[in-house]
C-alpha cells in the first residue's frame, strides 16, 4: 500500500521533470543537480565556481527547508538565483523546480545549478529534469560512506570530495572512498577540492565548461 | 492530495510508535534515538559510550540503507545488536523497530540504542517509541545548520558536537552553533565531543546514566 503511494508520486515526478528538461532544453541551458549530505560544502563550491572566470552564465536554485542564507551568498557574486523553502521536505521535486522557473531569466543562462537539499539520501530518487547530478562528500564524513549510501553514487556524474585540507587531520582513508565509488559506478569521475584553498577548482570548472559546452 | 498521504502514513506510524513504548515500558528499558547528518559520528559515540564501564546492559539497533559495517563494529564490544536494512528509506519508522523487538533481549536491557539512518531531515518526523531523541552535529558540517535544519534541535533532548578536536583546523563558529540551537530549543543539553580523542565522552555518559535511571 505504502510502495503504491511512493510509485505514484513518482510518476507525477518524472512527468513534471521532463516538462521541465524541455524548457531547459529550449533555453540551450546545461542543468546540474548538487547534491550532498548537510554541511558538505555544496554553497562554498558554487561560490568558487562562480568566481572562476569561465565567460559563461550561471543562475542558481537554492533548496533548503528553511532560511535563505545560501541564496544571500549567491547574491553577493551577482549571479539570478532563487530560493526554495521546502517547509520540511527533505528533497527537492520536479513540481518545486517548475514553480520557479518564470523567475529566472533562463534564455539568458549557460548553465543552471540547482542546490539540493543537504541529505545524501532521498534528493537521488527524484529527477528535475537536470542534465546531470554532481554530488559532494565532505572526506570528513568517513571512507565508509559510498557503501552506506550507494544510490546517489550510482547516480551521479560527478563526485567532489570536499575538503580535502583536513585529510592530515583525519584517519578517513581516500582511497577506499575512491575504490568503493567507482566499483558502484565506473563511470564516475572524481574531484579533489577544498572550498577553503580553492585546491582542485579549476579542474573541476574545466570539466564542467566541457560537459557544458556539449548541450 | 500527497499530503493527505504523507499524514495517513503518520498516523499509522504513531499508532505503532505506541506499541513500541509499551513494550519498552513493560521491560522497563530507556530508549534512545540517535540521530544525525550521515558521517557525524553515531556509530563512533556508540563505541565510545559502550566502553565506559557504567555497569548498565546496553542494547543497539543499527538502522542503515544498507550494508552492516555498523553493526558489526557494536558486535566486537560484545553488545546485543540488530542491523536493520530499509532498501532505501531514508529514516526508520515504528514499524521497523516493532519487527526486530524479538531478536533483542529487552528484558535484559537498561538502555536501548536506535542509531537511525544518517539524514538531518525525516527522521526526526518519525516517532519510533523512544523516551528521548539525542543528535549529534560534527563541527565540520558549520554552523548554519540549526537555522537550516530546525526540526532536530528542536525534537532532541541532548546535542552532541562531534569532532571537537578538528575546531583548530576549520572556520566554524561553535558559540554560534550553540546559540541557534538554543533559541530553537531551550532545553537542549549540548555536549563538546571528540569520539576520536574521547574528550567529554564521561559527561555524556554521565549525564546519560541519570536519565535512564529516572524511567
Amino acid at each position: 500500500m505504502k510502495v503504491k503511494v511512493v510509485s505514484r508520486i513518482l510518476e507525477a515526478n518524472d512527468r513534471i521533470a521532463l516538462e521541465n528538461r524541455r524548457l531547459f532544453d529550449r533555453a540551450n541551458v546545461f542543468v546540474i543537480n548538487l547534491m550532498s549530505a548537510p554541511g558538505a560544502g555544496k554553497t562554498s563550491l558554487l561560490e568558487r565556481t562562480l568566481s572562476q572566470k569561465t565567460g559563461l552564465k550561471v543562475g542558481v536554485i537554492e533548496g533548503d527547508i528553511a532560511g535563505s542564507d545560501d541564496a544571500e551568498r549567491i547574491e553577493r557574486l551577482g549571479s539570478p538565483v532563487v530560493q526554495i523553502n521546502t517547509g520540511g521536505a527533505c528533497h527537492l521535486d520536479a513540481n518545486m523546480i517548475y514553480e520557479v522557473l518564470d523567475d529566472l531569466p533562463l534564455d539568458d543562462l549557460d548553465i543552471l545549478f540547482i542546490e539540493n537539499v543537504g541529505n545524501l539520501v532521498c534528493p537521488a530518487e527524484f529527477k528535475v529534469g537536470e542534465d546531470i547530478k554532481v554530488m559532494l562528500l565532505s572526506i570528513t564524513e568517513g571512507h565508509d560512506k559510498p557503501l552506506k549510501y550507494p544510490l546517489m553514487f550510482q547516480e551521479s556524474s560527478a563526485l567532489i570530495l570536499n575538503k580535502m585540507d583536513l585529510v592530515p587531520y583525519t584517519d578517513v582513508d581516500i582511497d577506499k572512498i575512491r575504490k568503493d565509488s567507482l566499483s558502484l559506478n565506473p563511470k564516475l569521475r572524481i574531484f579533489d577540492v577544498s572550498c577553503k584553498t580553492g585546491e582542485g577548482i579549476p579542474a573541476w570548472v574545466d570539466w564542467l565548461k566541457e560537459r557544458a559546452r556539449r548541450v
